[in-house]
């Protein structure tokens, strides 16, 4: 199984391009879109999304990201391969994988450099089409992580800082918002371990949530714990502390939006 | 073969997410999307298209439907699979399978609870992941649809009312716009079998459609029995009678949408 | 395996229905998307996104293309099935593979006009439901192309003229954008054949581009070669000169699109 996650959009052939030389490689290999709607060139949000994505797939799946900003292609970045967890992940070395590999101790990192695997001539614009995609479909068939090129280390990888919640000198707990869905639900990079390590075990109710001049009181367990459009935070699908809007769009209620400053603290 | 139908849109991860927890459970399910773009929430728009969409796909499919309103998730909202017509379908019980069970004779409704089934801990938000996916795989995978919860009857389902053309008293079929398409194509709720009844046998030239300040003589056979850029009534892909205008777009060039009424009469 | 190229979008069910009637008919066969995000009615769009795409996928492939402007549907328009440089091509006769078939040359051609393979009643409106789907779906199951109707020439098919680059009478290379991505890159009509044919041997650092009042001087070979926000010419990954904008939207920043002029000649 091979999962891809793009900015490659869905109007372009781009993608679907890819999993045609996938399949040429490998027909029997099946292909789940995770996501083509990152934005152009968001490394920071396909990191957050591939971290969220590759655990509900089986393991032996091959994760490839191909989310670069322009002087990626055809510069001298690597391509990386990994195995993780069970997991293959193929990406660009730019620090889209920094999350996942917070998360899984890397077995091999490869620097995909065996122009054996390549589709040639390689493209001076499409990677994706031209390295990732055969790659993936060989990685796919079985051939061996190591045949792609030389093992690299996790400290010779690129690594992005991606934003982590503190405690303020005032003992709130200050995180931000990571991504926005497409219901207007306000995803933070906080989560239950870090409000248990910040104020005890965590009580549901005895917490204060602030955003912007909006202040919530409580986490709920469901969206109609709260009145028709009130904002309300809760625990959401990835293990983040979420605001959200019963009846409505949070994002667009409160006027916030990715990198909002969000503070936990007791009520 | 296990087809999806929800709101989540296609930038998010939630359907790609979906797809994983699926294949986890049952690796040679074939997953076909009917449309992720369902405006959030809206159960109407979806209870449509789940209709139009289950009979072109072989008996023995399970169609997925995730439409909800903020409550319903986390809540106490029950998820329901149904047996009928030899396809399978699973979905909230909010009254999105109406138009579905106006069509087809239910041969057994389940009241799925049995948690064996479930990915857990299963989150407050996101029973797509955790309840619709795994019990999806399991159903496509064979295990007996009895084997998920206590079997309700179809009047204990929560069902919506759909609107219906009627007869006015000036002899007017009267109904309206359910649905409007890329292309502008407004679908109505009048088809050809009310028209019989309303009128007779359908002449189609004999008949005048009426949208706002706008008259349609007879049903056309293809748009092009209409001039360039004008309006015509036709018996679209769905059986219903759209109102379409040659090359272009009828709901940009009337003004109207979902909701507004259309009266058919005789010339 | 079977390619999709619509402008029926994403939201409508159109897609997956058209899906669900090909596996009713080869349960087997394995659909991948193109894309279904051609503009409505774009023939010559869809025209290049086709010919760009079908290389990449196996041999044996069927190419199923559905754009149309209105009048087409329900119309006397025939429906062609083509077999080419070993794959197959199912589309409407308007144009839409006169790019294809510029570059393959056509084994056979036929009229689709066998209705044992459609679905019945053919819809006035819906052919890609009625007649591409069943007729893709028998196709992949090996039924023979002349199967489906009468063979007909080259000569009998509707071509649609494209734009081609020429050498205007002051020696420049004159073409024009033929397309649009996703991250604002203008995709010309110019390759490096055409360059080579006008300049002799071609020369990367040897040329200027011109687009509307903006200068370029010499292909690059990646996309670094130019500062931030420059604008640089690259053979992209079609093989056409492509126009783009280090770290930004060339289209938006140029304020060029589809039809904008691009002349090339020696610096």
């Amino acid at each position: 199984m091979i999962t891809l996650l793009t900015d490659f959009g869905i109007s372009d052939p781009y993608a679907g391009i890819m999993k045609g030389v996938i399949l040429s490689v490998n027909p029997s290999a099946q292909i789940i879109d995770v996501t083509h709607g990152i934005e152009p060139q968001d490394i920071m949000g396909a990191a957050y999304l591939i971290n969220a994505a590759y655990r509900y797939f089986p393991k032996g799946s091959t994760h490839v990201v191909v989310v670069e900003v322009d002087p990626g292609v055809g510069s001298d970045r690597s391509i990386i391969a990994v195995s993780a967890g069970g997991h293959f992940f193929l990406a660009p070395d730019n620090g889209v994988l920094s999350l996942v590999l917070e998360n899984l101790c890397a077995d091999t990192i490869i620097k995909v450099e065996n122009e054996t695997y390549f589709s040639k001539p390689v493209s001076r614009t499409f990677h994706g089409r031209d390295i990732f995609a055969p790659v993936a479909g060989h990685l796919s068939k079985g051939v061996g992580i190591d045949s792609f090129g030389p093992a690299i280390t996790r400290d010779q990888m690129v690594t992005i800082a991606l934003p982590k919640p503190y405690l303020s000198e005032s003992g709130e707990l200050v995180g931000q918002v990571i991504s926005v869905d497409r219901f207007g639900n306000l995803i933070t990079n906080i989560d239950l371990q870090k409000i248990n390590e910040a104020f005890g075990f965590n009580n549901d109710q005895g917490l204060k949530i602030l955003i912007g001049s909006h202040k919530i009181a409580g986490l709920s367990l469901a969206y109609h714990d709260a009145a028709p459009r009130s904002l309300l935070a809760i625990i959401g699908s990835m293990g983040f502390v979420e605001i959200s809007l019963n009846f409505g769009n949070a994002s667009v209620y409160c006027g916030e939006t990715r990198g909002s400053i969000v503070k936990v603290s007791v009520l």
